[in-house]
């Protein structure tokens, strides 16, 4: 994403030194025009102004001080935006379900953190990514935008990605490995959830101190077209840890080949005893100013003992145009099959046991 | 309104061709000691520090990409303020009373847009203002600021400018006519409630599912001194339709006149089956940096059935002083008259029926 | 604080003569990895990731238009941020506690002014700090950061710094005197609880109408290394007044002693008829790019015909090593002892009545 500066150079603040200093002011503004259907006893269907079907609507400032000698101080405040209402997004105060905010307030609930940065890599604190994001993210060919293309099969389950630490964590420290390992870049996180040394689950004696305490790990390898992460992360509820462990690789083929770029993701995820399993294949192609996007992907539960393991699946095929660097058009139609009793729906509508959902959707995204 | 601009050129994003890119930083801040009383039984004074007498208070973001041959992309996200206290307004998801968020938090309430523009016009997604507001804030001579000399009276009767839709639509896809038509200019809006089509009203079985969904239109003309349009604007619910229609039209006389302008507006709105009409007159006079400002309004509910028809009407009477162009002190006084049972009185008082409301304000507005 | 400017001149605003005017985004981003523990039954510890440490978390946008002969006018608008979650700090509305917004939100809590300045000194409009406020800020070696070396034993007693006027007032009426006064400096504040002539206490007869009405006024003298003001300020509640005076001092030695600096305040409070006295010394000492900080303070309440007066005393030690003038890491270890009954703990823990409780910070600060 290219953003303006705000002052090229922070000359005044301690000399002409500085002059990798910054201060810029970004955003993402995407809406889109979105219909979705379900089918079965009692489905629903409803259009929609949508927002983030290219890339989720946002507003930031962020900085860089060059401290010399390699090192430099760096914050990050980012809030999402529901711009078809001009709402945000609440954040998270303890990663657990009782310090979600209040729904739609503002906050800089994407990221919020301050860091230092030298030759050692990177040491991180505030609220960020977790690491085992990255790579549902990265290897997803729509991203995880809020539009009907990326894969949001995953986040009806067992809530690997829309838990409290499902995507970011609060109260993270976070370290990154520097740029320069040959390709090498890997990240760990752990982040807590301040309960007191006296905090048990309400109307029990059994102690919930470390509940939203999350500890995460990535490390990847990217070379010429190829691409490939491991990553996972433990978030402990007396209730039973949520875990989720998933490899992403991705292959960008030559001109000969059209630049065609294969990605790929397996996906594991676990609630106490309850196991559920997921994977993704996906392709982007351009074309002149534009992008074909196509991704297939499974989700299945495996709760303990159960005969029948709900299961969904779902094909999504987009298209971005270009208008500029900044701005784009796009359009996305995308599928959504159940089965073993699964009900997923793409955003919007309702649908039945093991039948289908789908949707249209049609966009402007603008960065700036 | 003059704004910084954060960068002339976004020359570093796609070369130097986008000269007219650029991305703005802005606002109003506006406050007032504002002092009003009632009369009769019950009746209640308040002193209060406000915000807004003059101008909406707000902060906002806006930015303009230059994408050739007479198109462009924008974006406009901007926050009204209540800068007597650091806090905000809510904004509303659904264009329904459902949707409203909690009183005071921040939002990019007042405008949240992304749009294309180019020859045809302009292709506009988002929240944004219902086209049949225009006229009842550019023909008062007060706008439709949150001081005592905006024409209030229409807000407190069915809810035409104080409706989820009054003012602003959420979840809207608006289309505005090219600038190039000789004096005529127009716009048209469609903003969606965004129920399933299984929604219906608490407790029956009434679908409610185009609850919301709101359709206006406005056109004009404007040469010399003259400007006067028409706009309607319609949001349905299953409990009865909301619909506001209006005309306004000014002239500003030329120097021999003293640059005398006038104003008018006739505004009527039902709400189901009861209706209410409103109407006003007002004049501006420029005097040296300065300038005077009076309106007078009515406005009548009309019960279905009703004997009495509650009729407010409203005298306003100001002075704007410019210390600059972007900085101004003014002062305002108001009073409201009710008859027929009715007992409107200006912000921060309590009147009895048929009694009269009254205040004065003195304040200062700085816009950036 | 030394910020980026937006604009250094607004040039196209009102011709090359503003050569002052200036828009400005600043901010403050500060996190801090904090263990604190208490002692005896029921006793608990936490480690977190806090905020504000060192300087209170914060994001803001500030202008200032030169409107010739020595007169400018003004805006602030600034937000405190919880950065460690990305959430932020609501405001209060009427300077009671009703008027409290929702835990978490953003708001401009920290201040939201407009004003005029000019040879004459400075009119304030909007939410503000009250002038009590001040000594208790600028004679603490830790400021009143959200960290564990600021004075907080004053926060948990009657309330004079954690009431809705403890640190600011909305609705807020100031002047402050110019800076050309030979060393003297003052400012008197009238805030607005906002409550209309018919207000009652819910259930009575008993009038609140001058609830939240706050007045305040601040003077002191600097000079050389000296520094000493006085300070007081009143808030109006029919349930009993919330009364602070406080009177600070501190002096800077010269380089012969190290440029040693002493401060020192004393503080009193009282709500209603129950009163409670406060006391602090603390040294800052500059050692090469960073400085030692110390502070001993003591907090007793006074209840009406109370045996016991519940005592606190606190000790904090810190140092803070300047990476740049934007950017620090800091260290602080804290202890607050108890007596007669009294079981004041840090931020995060619990500590039983009589037992004391410590902790220790490290953090990093980085200002934009």
């Amino acid at each position: 994403m290219k953003n303006y500066l705000i002052a090229l150079a922070a000359a005044s603040t301690a000399g002409g030194a500085l002059a990798q200093s910054s201060l810029t002011l970004f955003g993402v503004v995407d809406a889109a025009v979105t219909y979705t259907k379900g089918s079965g006893n009692g489905s629903a269907h409803k259009t929609q102004l949508t927002n983030s079907g290219n890339m989720f609507s946002r507003l930031g400032f962020r900085g860089t001080e060059d401290l010399g000698g390699g090192y430099s101080a760096n914050f990050w405040l980012e809030m999402g935006l529901q711009n078809d209402s001009g709402t945000g997004f609440p954040s998270n105060s303890n990663n657990q379900a009782s310090g979600n905010g209040t729904a739609g307030v503002l906050s800089f609930n994407r990221r919020s953190t301050v860091s230092l940065a030298g030759p050692f890599g990177e040491l991180r604190l505030g609220r960020d990514y977790v690491p085992a994001f990255w790579n549902t993210a990265i290897f997803d060919p729509f991203g995880t935008g809020g539009g009907i293309g990326a894969n949001q099969i995953y986040f009806s389950g067992l809530g690997g990605l829309v838990a409290p630490t499902g995507t970011r964590a609060s109260n993270s420290i976070g370290y990154l490995l520097p740029a320069s390992l040959g390709g090498f870049y890997g990240q760990v996180m752990y982040a807590m959830g301040e309960n007191d040394s006296n905090s048990v689950l309400p109307g029990t004696r059994v102690s919930n101190e470390h509940d939203g305490d999350h500890t995460g790990a990535r490390f990847g390898y990217q070379s010429g077209g190829l691409n490939i992460a491991l990553a996972t992360g433990r978030t402990r509820y007396a209730s039973g840890d949520l875990r989720v462990t998933n490899l992403g690789a991705s292959y960008t083929f030559d001109a000969s080949l059209m630049n065609l770029k294969l990605t790929s993701e397996l996906y594991k995820e676990s609630k106490g005893s309850t196991d559920a399993k997921g994977a993704l294949i996906g392709l982007q192609l351009p074309i002149g100013p534009g992008e074909i996007k196509a991704s297939y992907a499974r989700y299945r539960l495996e709760p303990v003992g159960a005969t029948l393991k709900p299961t969904s699946s779902k094909l999504a095929i987009g298209y971005v145009h270009n208008l500029s660097k900044r701005t784009a058009l796009y359009a996305t139609i995308a599928r959504i099959s159940n089965s073993n009793g699964a009900s997923q729906a793409l955003s919007g509508a309702i649908t039945a046991p093991n039948r289908a959902s789908s949707g249209t959707e049609f966009g402007m995204r603008h960065m700036f």
